[in-house]
């Protein structure tokens, strides 16, 4: 049970609602725009290496999933790659922009049981107009606080965080779907974390099991779960 | 004089260093890029058009102006234009992300100045990292006591601004260079504004002078003059 938490943060894509499962699916229709032009095949890694490579300029998001795409087909086409089809990749990354919420079951009812007795807020990283227009279409602004956009969750992002709170990390929850995003930057401060893994994971939120498996923190397989680790509910 | 301002915040792009004509270089060079197709002449407004339709969903910055150029090209050629072209339009971008911080004359010395008798902020709008990237390389990052990056300077934002410092609208000056974003949405809660005109400025920061002629707030020609209107310093 933990019983000393002040501050419960949730992070949003994927924990609160479906977020990869839009990005797997523009890939695929990716995949096929290539296929007009080079035989069939999984172009995964090359698109990864340019999101990777492009990660310290764009940052998360769509937007620069979008270049990354585009520069991604220009490469692998030999600069072939027809107007039309590169108009259809910004039309996936515009779709994906505003893709419908779909709230995962038990989220509002656990922000609900929460909000009167924690400081509740939101942590997720991505382009800031994104993720602020996704809080907002999801209807569940008014349960957070704050919802802070940050473009790393690392441990410094999560100092900082905790420290604007006036909490010590101890009185801190993370609640999350990401191992290296949610849980090991927060366990790594003395913070507490849920881990409630998703389907679908984004192959850079991936992280060993040796990185993790002598790590202290709570896997849930559902998000009402975390109500039964708090002791005010 | 200016006796009760407990917050003074800065503008970043264009204020504290040279940022849109950046832009209107990148902008040059595209325009290059179109004559190889069409007669050359100004495509200023379609790009326009384009940045201004994407607005709400890319919201401000680089990487939106990058996707909006290569729909631009992409109408504008009909979508013949080449993939090299299309790859020269992202490094275009790519290198509006890592420019060189050329910061005006006067900042660092009225950053200094102001530093131990007010809390001084930053609030900038565009790509959540591309602003947090540019506070860094600008070495000016320890004179803020917060950045804040939005997604538009309304009144709303500042209102949100403001509360948070616990003051009242009359204890905050904002400095900044744009009429539309940092001084008109000021005044209009009570608020305190020094207006820094600049060379060169984005079309969709002009505003009307019939919006502005009869609103309160200090005309200036040098961040320098700051100081001259406030008391403590």
């Amino acid at each position: 049970m933990l019983s000393d938490i002040k501050v419960v943060a949730f992070d949003a894509d994927d924990t609160l609602w479906v977020n990869e499962p839009f990005f797997r699916s523009a890939e695929a229709k990716f995949f096929q725009i290539l296929e007009a032009y080079i035989d069939k095949r999984d172009f995964t890694e090359e698109l990864y290496a340019n999101e990777v490579k492009n990660l310290g300029l764009f940052g998360y998001g769509a937007k620069g999933f979008m270049l990354s795409m585009i520069e991604t087909a220009l490469e692998l086409t030999e600069y072939s790659i027809k107007g039309e089809d590169i108009q259809k990749i910004i039309n996936m990354g515009k779709e994906i922009l505003a893709y419908p919420i779909n709230i995962y079951d038990g989220v509002e009812e656990v922000l609900k049981a929460l909000e009167n007795n924690y400081r509740v807020i939101c942590i997720t990283k991505g382009d800031l107009l994104d993720q602020e227009s996704k809080v907002a279409r999801s209807g569940l602004g008014d349960y957070f606080e704050r919802v802070h956009v940050v473009n790393e969750k690392n441990p410094e992002t999560y100092k900082r965080i905790i420290a604007s709170y006036e909490i010590e990390p101890s009185e801190f929850l993370m609640v999350g779907n990401s191992l290296k995003s949610d849980i090991l930057p927060v366990v790594e401060l003395g913070a507490h974390a849920v881990h409630i893994p998703c389907d679908v994971q984004w192959v850079h939120e991936t992280v060993a099991k040796d990185q993790y498996c002598d790590k202290s923190f709570i896997n849930a397989t559902s998000i009402r779960e975390v109500l039964g680790h708090l002791s005010k509910k």
